[in-house]
């Protein structure tokens, strides 16, 4: 048995870069792609002196949804779907979702589906013009799992998950962009400039802070609300990171957290 | 005693069309209005074959408000205003918020209080460019209901909810665009046509798969989270409908759910 | 000891004019500010007669974060510095969340960290073309405390507060008014004319309905549901203001609620 698609991780000093591979199926995630990206996000949230994710796709695409033709093995029954997406299809994405590190999105062609729901976990999304956004699954006879629409509900709102889900609507960048659901949409030529030119900036601000706003946003977004967050919030008081960044403020000189 | 104003249903094939009808008055909403909207969406939930609805109003306009006219004649008593506000408004816009088909607003002239409330409970809103939006209630003396402000909020946003009601602003089809209120914004002479176009598309689509994202969004609009939602998510694993779509994929055929 | 900057409050007529003042800091927030803003906010609620709320900042901009030359005095304690977040800044952010009166922001220049926070709280949000917007504490080292993120959350949007907490972008007005975060952008010559003009038509409005919006909008906003607050929603049946706002409407009229 082959196995379908890979993801792989490349670590770059401070910097992790996950690229979603599947060979001529526009990085459709397959099964054992799921299995990958949950693995790589637990290994990465352990790693020491890491200070950013990227995610992107190979090939010009980012992911045009699952790897269809592994679906007739098992989505036809019961226990073995319930099982593909609340144990692979949702490990994977909320392992993405428990990292504390900042994740940016870099978005090419095909962004559809489980490429949606993959993007809807990072914090920062930069596209090309040409990317186009959608999730048909409906022309595929089936509904999006819950977890998963909660997850695109979140990101891309509710009026573009209904549309996508219940219209099979493809919308493209610039209207992506108006949605709310990007923060940048760059030329195809300058997209991986512009995404390397944020994690550059990123990897020199305060890494503790970077991983106690994730916590906090985290719980936001769960609807867990502040008072547990709030119990942990300050143990960072006397910590060097704290003291340098005021300091440096101070002092009219850039900060050195690494 | 006359009663003022109607809702018509046609049934068009697969197809529900509903349409608020209030002669001279924008098709402002009376109490017969509210009444007959939950009969009507009560009766489409339970009706076989039906795949869409669409919601608009009669002569250029889609709803300008309550029918103020009736209003010297209860709204002065605390507990028939309760009634009217908690038994016939929720009434007709909790039937639509619980239909598990599709809804399509096709918004044209004034969408004003009772008619951003209705078109805040369709899934999907196009309207054409001379449309404006609205809920200058403040000059009435009178605050939004809490549930039927809850559903403004939810669809047009905190933003655009406040400067509505403590505001009475007023905002044309172009900024409801932008502020994530409307999925389309068409020619007034081309809206009737791009509604059609988007029903004719999702008559397409898989039926079950649309009643099951339903019930999922619903469930998270409510603040229901996912997990009962989940219980019974995989049980289409199964059905016809999705061996269909996943077949009619592989095989690069369009899929017939009908 | 000096107290370093200061919040002021005049009452003009049923218009309160509040105005950050921190000479030489773009008023940046100090300690004394944020009680001060506490004390005005408390003050302004129980003041009979008021409709509206305006917050600016002093000299051309709005407010450029906290007073970082103060914060070598507390923040390295972690006592210290949770009695400053949860009791001076929070306290004086839940003053203007508590408030029952419509607050209008009137945003120039900066508006940043504290800035985006306080402008977070108010109900309609303007600002110049020329303003700017951000939170790049991340460079200062320490994260956005979890009651202050929440509500940037709400005000901008999870994107926009992840990619400011984050990534430490600074944003444009034009690009805020995209984000949901701005009800309009006037060029810096017009802004103080175009708050104005909606201070003006917000006191010809009824003022009961509008601090009964605000409380049903803060309940939402808070995620307490509607059944609680629905249970008071219906006092007004009997009121004046009820009565003047419907007999004038239907006199065609426009109605006295002073």
């Amino acid at each position: 048995m082959t196995v379908a698609g890979q993801v792989h991780c490349e670590i770059d000093g401070a910097l992790a870069r996950v690229c979603l591979f599947n060979d001529g199926k526009f990085n459709a995630m397959s099964r054992a792609m799921w299995r990958s990206l949950r693995a790589i996000f637990l290994d990465l949230q352990n790693q020491q002196g890491l200070l950013c994710v990227t995610v992107r796709g190979m090939g010009g695409h980012f992911c045009a949804g699952g790897d269809i033709a592994e679906y007739p093995e098992f989505r036809f029954n019961e226990s073995a779907l319930r099982a593909f997406h609340e144990d692979e299809v949702w490990g994977g994405l909320s392992a993405m979702l428990d990292c504390d590190l900042p994740i940016v999105a870099c978005i090419e062609g095909h962004c559809m589906g489980a490429g949606m729901e993959i993007a809807s976990c990072c914090d920062i999304r930069l596209a090309s013009a040409s990317a186009r956004f959608g999730a048909p699954i409906a022309r595929l006879g089936f509904p999006m799992a819950p977890r998963e629409a909660a997850q695109v509900v979140r990101a891309a709102g509710e009026l573009t998950a209904r549309e996508m889900l219940l219209g099979a609507v493809v919308l493209d960048a610039a209207e992506m962009k108006g949605r709310g659901f990007l923060n940048q949409v760059a030329p195809q030529e300058e997209l991986v400039h512009a995404v390397e030119q944020r994690l550059e900036g990123m990897t020199r601000l305060a890494p503790q802070a970077a991983r106690m706003n994730k916590q906090a946003l985290r719980a936001l977004a769960r609807g867990d609300g502040v008072s547990a967050a709030s119990l942990d919030s300050y143990r960072y008081a006397d910590s060097a990171e704290h003291r340098e960044g005021i300091a440096a403020f101070l002092a009219k000189r850039p900060p050195q957290f690494g």
